[in-house]
């Protein structure tokens, strides 16, 4: 890197702040494509922020006690890419910035987790961002409380924007944030005005301070430029009591030669001239992704700010009673024999067999689960008595100590996943959630972001069908099973006992990158698992329940509560003479993930096949082909009791048997 | 109707009020299910409000020109249930109060729109109702400044609990509402401090009333027990120039004997024991759902004080040069020749043939329709300019004057469809909105009740797959047209050309009683659509676009952009000899509403056959059997130009080719 007449020897923060400015227009330029506004609105507050008060040292990204950056604003990727380059990231090469965009490069059009060290969590999504921030924040908050401020004590810093603000999410979020006092938690609003329609005014009039003030965060307003009114901001946030609003007035576009506080700059390259015209303006003489000496140097010694501390840490880590354990939660290991307990209660359950709601068997699970794995902690979107989702005894999460492992999450079901995600991303913790499963359609958007991502956090979906009852179609799944198990990399299950359950619930938690939802049930269900095994068969998300007497000329396929009605269906059918084979089916993505011949031999092709399910079928012709039947739904639900309810949409024993028949 | 010694000759306003508690205490009891603490809790404030304030004539529940009712706390339902029993609407008998929650009457155990007329909106799925009013509340401005205030005239009143306001999308709604200063609207808030898991505290601490006050709503606080202080804030609400929000604080399960203020009145019968002491305390000796006959009368008067107003505004709807257009609008029949341009349109495109974005396309759509309805009124969610929802010229909706049609609707894509909902259920306008297609995420819960609803609401869902390009793979659809198939009674069209995507607006317009989807391309596509036809062939779902050169061997299945890779796909294997035909399936619900025998004529069973879309595989094997192959996604996409996504995840012509190849 040349040196340059125009940068004086010493980089000034301004120059600093001007590195991103460029790097960003540029890396957008060369894509032809993304957003420079932002990262050029928001350059002076990032360079403080980093300058000065992230903890990070960027030789090593997964320092656990690093402070946690989250560009919530996502579609501004190229802010948090230039700092990265900037600070010396290892990964963040300059080809990579000149590759903004492209196939195989790290640097997404929005920030990836998992692509980019550095990158916290996947944005772009607008609001979900700051959603995971509350998460990142409470973990920090319960594992400092598990394992001391000398482990664990760091902040969370966000930038948000306008879009991150006017989605709901945002109040579901800050709402969280003030009732648990997360005081760690610091939000840098870029406050521009601007959208991609033009001003914030045209569509939105909400004095953002106010709320956020009504939501319990301390609040200051500085101007977005002005560097030392950035650091007194900063400072000030640390020293709160509460979670902390500071509302940048920026400029979008900030140093554009002529399209400064546009519109234009939001979401589009400058193009060619506009650059010119900057740069010019700038002083900056350098070659695109190049950088004057001066402002490198002072860069990458930001980079390095935080090694003292950090070896410190390590230090004090090394010394530590509690080392390997906290190691082992950091990097989302089980303790040994995290399911022994688990096991050794499946084996009492063979031959109990309890009938039950698998929404308690979850809750019977978690009940073995929650002392064998301290990094449980979840709760319930207020329906804790429904969901199953509180271990007897375990105390609730909440300021000042934050030791609690029970969270009360509020009526925010998307606001409760995102936070998941947060917290799973954050590491040492594992996450749930409950809430009914129709509900899943509003915390969808975070669930979704959860398998991109492929972190593990856990959604237990209660009240899994028209077996709801009386709540009526409002409340009743229906389609809900077949949308999930849409979505990639979700692990999608649906126990049909306690033992069923169980299984689900270890499979769950063994798999460490990807999401998982349990459909569980509200009404009773018969224990069905008659045969012991070493084996966790639902993880293989198919199995052979029960075998045909004789060569099967039938095979039923059921999950969850109507399991029972195939095994039923299948005594029906073998006391007339047909050999019938039932298979259980407790999660597809599992069962397609097996080995071809295993998935043959379970799917039994060349047999009459019908599929029970109380919901729609799509989805299911992967097991019984064409020809095959389902007994199922085809529309919404009605309000009425559940056992009303199966006779009535005809998903009956006796309508498999007859299916089955009308094929033989 | 027995009279009662305990009950005076005129009944008093509690009395009145308690009958509300007793007629929904009763209801619950009786069907062993159900939530009598908030209509026990808000009877006060419901008797001050019907019997004073609203506008309504329970003979005529379709006056179009009543005061809206919207209980936001759907659980609530025995509220709305007795209010439309006492005041005399026809259909709420004493069969249907104490059938509540049973099959085949239309008390369902949440309120749903179409079963009980009196009920708005289908409500139960907290906050969507308070987002549904905002809906209302801006249709009714519309009408007015089209049709006059002679016509259209009244307010929006709307009950909602604790839950509703944590609901991230209430934050959306009363965003709308304030930018909007939406003045008719009042939010009466069942400030009661109680939710299902217990206190309020427990998972919230958010300052209600200046969250509002921040979105720019006008606030007042009251005890809402006490008659005056209801009364007085209701008046103070009609004369504020903003939307008002009323504080009132309640105790759940208000008049209950032990139970009073206790969570335990939520969500369950209070139980013999607890009933018959609460009738001891209100001195209430009839018997379940009997009324004392001063108590009966008083509130029968209440349903007919709306007679007159209602017979003076239908004499001046009579009088009216409007009458005629007004009652066809609010009936939600098109005018005359509403298709003439746009068919005259299509005849063109058939010869000229452009190439381009089905967003693109959509807009010309919107062009020709917007002239030929004005019913209909949307926009976008700050993507104008990307969602194509703009028509030039169009005035923007907004205050004081409100006749503008297109809506800056914000970054808020759950409450603009919830909004959606409302504007269609009020009726008199046609609403639309756009996103990008993963965003229906963020909308699916408000699709989903627009669909179990049927109403006419219509999203527009552009940049609809990995096209998308650089955003990468939050910004690309890749499982939503499955997941948006799944759910009953939702249209969703993904239309391959200009023609098609004209057609689909039609189909989507003609369907009065469901909502649709758009799914439309950001990137370019040739025309496909070569025959003239005096049929609206997308209408049918599915049809052959080409037919094979002799018998059939191969049938290709497309979308979207993905129709013109089997078009492709097909002139190569028909160049090698193999006759091919191409079935373009531009919407799969209307396809499988045709005679099995159109169905089996466009399916081509016998033949080899291949489904292409830029999406995952799940539905398709309603077309494709199990035997048949599928070009499309396995998983989420990524960010690069979207010519290379293609390429590199295999959804070219020459995988269709191969695929086709492999099984002949």
């Amino acid at each position: 890197m040349a040196d340059s007449k125009t940068v004086s020897e010493k980089a000034t923060a301004k120059q600093m702040a001007d590195a991103i400015r460029v790097l960003s227009m540029d890396g957008v330029e060369k894509a032809k494509s993304g957003h420079p506004g932002m990262p050029m609105g928001m350059a002076d507050v990032a360079t403080v922020l980093f300058s000065k008060f992230l903890k990070f040292d960027a030789s090593r990204p997964d320092w656990a006690d690093r402070d946690r950056f989250i560009l919530s604003a996502g579609h501004g990727s190229m802010l948090i890419y230039s700092l990265l380059h900037l600070t010396g990231y290892k990964a963040a090469t300059k080809d990579q910035l000149s590759n903004f965009r492209q196939w195989g490069s790290k640097t997404a059009g929005h920030p990836e987790f998992g692509h980019m060290p550095g990158v916290e969590t996947t944005t772009g999504p607008l609001g979900q961002g700051l959603a995971n921030s509350v998460g990142f924040a409470m973990a920090e908050r319960h594992l400092a409380a598990r394992f001391g401020d000398d482990l664990v004590d760091h902040r969370t810093w966000v930038i948000a924007g306008d879009g991150c603000l006017m989605e709901g999410v945002s109040q579901e979020a800050i709402a969280l944030a003030g009732r648990y006092r997360l005081n760690k938690l610091t939000v840098l609003w870029d406050d521009n005005s601007i959208t991609i329609d033009g001003a914030v005014s045209l569509s939105d009039a909400t004095d953002q301070k106010g709320r956020f003030k009504a939501a319990g965060w301390a609040v200051k307003a500085i101007d977005g430029h002005d560097m030392k009114a950035i650091k007194s901001a900063l400072q000030w946030a640390t020293r709160q009591d509460k979670p902390t609003l500071i509302a940048c007035k920026t400029k979008i576009g900030r140093g554009a030669a002529t399209m400064e506080g546009s519109h234009k700059t939001h979401g589009a390259a400058l193009g060619a001239a506009e650059i010119a015209a900057t740069r010019l303006g700038m002083a900056w003489t350098h070659e695109p992704f190049e950088l004057p000496q001066a402002v490198d140097k002072a860069w990458k010694k930001v980079g390095k700010r935080g090694v003292k501390e950090r070896k410190a840490w390590e230090a004090r880590l090394n010394a530590s009673s509690q080392a390997s354990d906290f190691t082992r939660a950091m990097k989302g290991d089980l303790p040994a024999g995290a399911f022994d307990a688990l096991n050794a209660r499946i084996a009492e359950l063979i031959e109990t067999r309890p009938a039950q709601a698998t929404r308690q068997s979850s809750g019977a699970a978690l009940d073995e689960l929650f002392a064998a794995i301290p990094e449980l902690i979840g709760g319930s979107a207020d329906l804790t008595g429904s969901n199953n989702t509180f271990v007897k005894g375990t105390p609730i999460f909440d300021a000042p100590t934050y030791e609690g492992r029970y969270v009360n999450w509020g009526i925010r079901e998307f606001g409760m996943a995102a936070a998941m995600n947060g917290m799973a991303l954050h590491g040492g913790v594992i996450p749930y959630g409950g809430t009914f499963m129709v509900f899943s359609d509003y915390s969808r958007p975070a669930i979704r972001l959860g398998a991109l991502m492929g972190v593990r956090a856990i959604h237990v979906l209660t009240h899994d069908s028209i077996g709801l009852g009386e709540d009526g179609p409002t409340h009743q799944p229906v389609e809900h099973l077949a949308a999930l198990r849409a979505i990639p990399n979700l692990l999608v299950f649906r126990p049909a006992d306690t033992v069923e359950a169980m299984e689900c619930w270890q499979a769950a938690l063994e798999h460490k990158a990807a999401p998982s939802a349990l459909a569980l049930s509200r009404q009773k269900t018969p224990a069905v698992r008659t045969v012991a095994s070493h084996e966790n068969l639902s993880a293989k998300g198919a199995y052979e329940i029960r075998a045909a007497k004789g060569e099967a000329k039938v095979t039923l396929f059921g999950t969850g509560t109507e399991l029972a009605l195939a095994l039923a269906a299948a005594d029906a059918l073998e006391a007339e003479g047909t050999p019938t084979r039932v298979v259980s089916v407790p999660c597809f993505e599992l069962f397609f993930q097996q080995p071809k011949k295993y998935q043959d031999s379970v799917i039994g092709r060349g047999t009459v096949r019908v599929a029970v399910e109380a919901a729609i079928q799509q989805g299911w012709e992967r097991f019984i082909g064409e020809d095959g039947a389902f007994v199922g739904m085809t529309g919404f639900g009605a309000s009425a009791p559940a056992e009303v309810l199966y006779e009535k949409f005809g998903i009956t024993t006796a309508a498999v048997v007859a299916a089955a028949k009308a094929r033989l």
